[in-house]
């Protein structure tokens, strides 16, 4: 691997970057790669091991035990059988191989190119001769021939995640044969696909961003021209009959038209990532500004605390502005995935520091919520809140629990994926200098200035960056000063001096080795309230620290604390303990509250006077909302009714 | 159509009553049919006549267009083409010509008997030699043979509104061509089904109401035996594999264990009252007392306060306890009508005065608001909140008002046979007197008394009864006083005495012509509130008076008032006024409200304060929530947040 980084302007190849934009693009900054930003230990670095370790480990079992494989095997001729599994099951493997990529790139373990290659060399195998791939659409249903359902059928989904593994293993390892059947398919697609052609999208985007990463890494302009079309064509009806509303597929309103997201949540940030990454590539301004709009909308009216996105079960949906039920909110681990993508594509494109906000938002919740202390157990929902009578019923159900896999398994690989080239979201350059928009302890390699960051984040405040290596010119640091901290401070040489929060705290000097820059950020526990018009959490609070939502879990509670009915004390003060011993290591925040006892009503509950809540006061127990659900299951809360009493 | 019923106890087919107890039956009650009981005016005639000059008339020019009707001519031959609808689609007949003959029975109109007999003629003629009746089985899945699916190919679920048509055919008009048919059907099912034949239960229930109603009409015990057969069936994992959890189809728990509802709600209340069915005409005391814990709980933590049952889109489901959105609640027609269907049979079985409370909630409420004031338009869903910005999402959704029909047209057909025998809901009888529950000017005839009821309901408190025949041996008269009416009053012969709000007055005594007895409601404005355990309408207040639950429809509103920001004074007096130019009469509420202007607050919508509610004062205006969505859509609410001040 490098050390040192090409400027990303120069080359085509080089930079092992999810999202890596091209020559031509037209961004704000460019990001680093896992070749020039490195995690080197702190609160991620564990969770990255066990990805590592255990999690894509096992997840090649799970593709092996859910079929996954096998029908690989069965369309190569190498085995025999019915395809099993959703019409979408090629896509776990994609993005499976796309994490084992990324972990290459992270850690170059021969045991994972060993089985990047067999399983590459079986995605090849199963390749029909003019590039068409898709083996449950081949196996399955052959008498209904390719493309019969594109709404429902996955075909281009699947694609998508192909070609968006394929750019890993180039990126990470120089394994071109991927890439080889990425651009056989792409070719098909793009002598099948278009306005004059067959004129069709795939239901569920994610060959937007599929197509644009393979343009970037083979110059083939072909490949944006078709993305371009499929983000165009989209908003025109085509999919109104095909037993859902065209709001579900994000085909309502041409993407360029739209105000809001809506519909499938995951549908919907995959396709506006993709769109931002067609408007990076071809400088289209009037596009990025309308997909900037969208997600302005989405995050001020459909975002949960914990940045999870969308609100409706039925659908996967988000819902109406300001419909976010605690209860049923869907908020499903590859929406936070998908929103991620899209807000990190849009930093890169502006350069505005409410991005890398979301981006971190997301990740510390909605995102690691996904998964377990243990990297091997899922939420394929992220609700926030469970009741202490819920009813588990589908394995989707938080009420019991993680589950290690699911019958449709899109999360787990996704999760690998994301937590695999996380590095890759650290920090971004340009010719005048670098910026850092997530703190980790880490090495950052950049042309113009190279840095190691310190960090005890997120239960430290403190983020201390040494100089490196540094170009004899001016160059300036850029830090994002996260919205929630004010009360920042930054220090250079020993004098701190404060930042506003929400911004990037920019230092331009000439730099030296050693040069030490602090930034402190502060930890106070947060009482956080809720625009009114989100009426499910009428009346109520949630406690935060730094960039952490926290969650009260009933098995934290002093016995008889009905959580259903526990309330918080606003106006009391909360504390905040760091407990190395309590799941991994996590800081608590103790507050004040209230444990009414059960009303005395009984049978219809709507009475004429509202009911007593009063209560004995006790200490209610938050912790991190990510590390819910990683011992009994039992109720759990973001937000409580909030009392000044 | 006889005028003096004979003793329901000493006939199998007079009383032309929906869910008639036979003679071995073991209620506390029985009721009164369509010839003893008989709505005369008032409030629910013009939504009854309406019923039968245009909804059920249109219903079978629905029925034709929406290729319902062909299909049973292809099926029998007389017509060519591919079936169309879904696979349920035959339901919607029998539903319709139940309807047929409820209205018959109220109104002996040619027509509608011309109607049926050609109806019923088509329905017989597609019939197969053994009794198998299933025309889109037959046409669209022959190759995969008969009972392929059961839990979701509905075969029994079609057969069980065939039976309660052809029972309600025999009951009004006295034909029987299409008990024949049901009678053959059920033969079928007796000779395929049962713990040592085909073990295996529908995944929709109402099977076990129409075999139960078969048996009362043909005194064939072989059906009661197969009714309990399937209702015992369920909860043994029979439909575990069948692609949704077993909660979905009430499998999850054997129905004498449950000990609430779940899953889809329609199929859990029609299974509940069929096994109330079962319960009564085997006198099984045990399974009974099951029923009524269930109907608690429901009734205590997952009911609406319009009645409405089901709290989730997602599987048209019941939620977890006190999991009821207003916005997202589903509350289907379909399930009101089932919930008024299983209160009915418990109130006759068990005599409570608290299934009669329910029914009048869910009639006036929950049910009432499936249909328009034309009568011919339909809402599926029945939320209680709708907000400004919703955008509307299927042919389901509230957010573009009612519809004409549906592409799932369960619920139309279903309030057609509903409001045609609602009659038989007013009023039952024992040996000892009369028991009236619901109240409308209406004309009562049972064996020891008979009554003529005058009133206004629900505009006006006072209800009227002048004896019309009595026995000379004491009688008692029971007037419901329904659990809300606090105050009321009960006068014979002109003193006015206290009555006990839940219960039913009873004056017994030796009756003569001429006497007249009455009730006195109050129906001052009553500020409701909420269990604080249902999150989703916490610190919120409803308007109610009498049985009617009010909504806040923006069309009432001053300019400038935004229904998602504004709230309720609780401590202000509310006012009524009758507006007879208004929505076909109606008594309306106007409320001390405030309007506050949009919060300031923009993006990220969690902030360190509560956002700022002050706003101006306004009077708000609310109308009976089932006259909503008759104007122009807009907002609507029935839960808006109470303030003090």
């Amino acid at each position: 691997m490098s050390t040192a980084a090409a400027n990303p302007n120069e080359t085509l190849s080089s930079g092992q970057a999810p999202a890596r934009p091209g020559p031509q693009a037209v961004t704000t900054w460019r990001p680093l790669g896992l070749d020039t930003a490195r995690i080197t230990g702190g609160f991620w670095a564990p969770r990255q091991e066990a990805n590592a370790a255990k999690a894509i480990l096992s997840g090649r079992e799970r593709l092996e035990d859910a079929g996954n494989l096998q029908n690989f095997r069965i369309a190569a001729g190498q085995g025999e059988g019915e395809p099993i599994g959703p019409i979408f099951a090629d896509s776990d493997v994609y993005k499976w191989l796309e994490a084992v990529a990324w972990e290459y790139g992270r850690n170059p373990d021969p045991a994972l190119l060993q089985m990047q290659r067999e399983v590459t060399a079986l995605v090849a195998a199963a390749q029909c001769e003019d590039g068409y791939l898709d083996t449950v659409v081949t196996l399955r249903h052959a008498d209904r021939g390719r493309y019969f359902d594109l709404p429902w059928s996955h075909e281009h989904y699947c694609a998508g995640h192909l070609m968006q593994a394929a750019v890993a293993q180039v990126r990470c390892t120089g394994d071109r044969e991927l890439l080889g059947v990425a651009t056989r398919l792409a070719d098909h697609l793009v002598s099948t696909f278009g306005e004059d052609k067959r004129h069709d999208v795939d239901g569920h985007p994610v060959i937007e961003m599929g197509l644009v990463e393979l343009y970037r890494e083979t110059g083939n302009a072909d490949y944006l021209e078709l993305a371009r079309y499929f983000v165009d064509a989209r908003g025109h009806g085509l999919m109104e009959s095909y037993g859902k509303e065209p709001t579900y597929f994000s085909d309502r309103v041409p993407v360029r038209e739209a105000s809001s997201v809506e519909g499938h949540a995951v549908r919907a940030v995959y396709l506006a990532a993709g769109a931002a990454d067609l408007a990076i590539e071809t400088g289209d301004q009037s596009l990025l500004e309308a997909l900037a709009g969208q997600f302005d909308h989405m995050w001020s009216t459909k975002t949960f605390l914990t940045g999870g996105l969308g609100a409706r079960w039925e659908g996967e949906a988000f819902g109406d502005p300001y419909e976010l039920p605690s209860d049923r909110g869907y908020a499903e681990t590859c929406a936070a995935i998908g929103g991620i993508q899209w807000a990190w594509r849009m930093l890169l494109a502006t350069g505005e520091a409410h991005y890398a906000d979301a981006i971190e938002r997301m990740l510390f919740n909605g995102f690691l919520s996904g998964v377990s202390l243990s990297g091997t157990q899922y939420f394929y929902v992220n609700p926030l809140q469970v009741r202490g009578e819920a009813h588990p019923d589908g394995d989707r159900s938080p009420a019991h629990g993680r589950r290690g896999w699911f019958s449709c398994a899109c999360c787990p690989p996704n999760l690998m994926r994301t937590l695999a080239s996380l590095d890759g979201y650290l920090a971004s350059s340009d010719a005048g200098g670098l910026q850092i928009h997530q703190f980790a302890p880490a090495q950052l390699t950049s042309p113009a200035l190279s840095v190691e960051v310190a960090t005890e984040y997120p239960w430290q405040g403190r983020v201390a960056i040494t100089v490196t290596a540094a170009s004899p010119q001016p160059t300036a640091l850029s830090l994002r000063v996260p919205g929630w901290a004010d009360g920042a401070t930054l220090s250079v040489d020993g004098d701190a001096e404060p930042v506003t929060a929400g911004e990037y705290a920019v230092v331009e000097r000439v730099w030296s080795v050693g040069d030490r820059v602090e930034l402190d950020l502060p930890l106070a526990v947060r009482h956080t309230f809720a625009d009114p018009r989100i009426d499910a959490i009428r009346g109520c609070m949630a406690l935060e620290r730094g960039p952490l939502v926290y969650a009260v879990e009933q098995v934290d509670q002093p016995d008889g604390v009905d959580l259903d009915l526990a309330q918080l004390v606003s106006t009391a003060d909360s504390h905040s303990e760091h407990r190395a011993d309590l799941l991994d290591g996590v800081t608590v925040i103790t507050a004040a509250g209230k444990a009414p006892s059960a009303p005395k009503m009984k049978g219809w509950p709507y009475p004429a006077q509202p009911g007593d809540l009063t209560g004995r006061d006790v200490e209610l127990v938050a912790i991190p909302y990510y590390a819910w659900a990683n011992r009994e299951i039992g109720a759990m809360r973001v937000w409580l009714p909030a009392t000044s009493a």
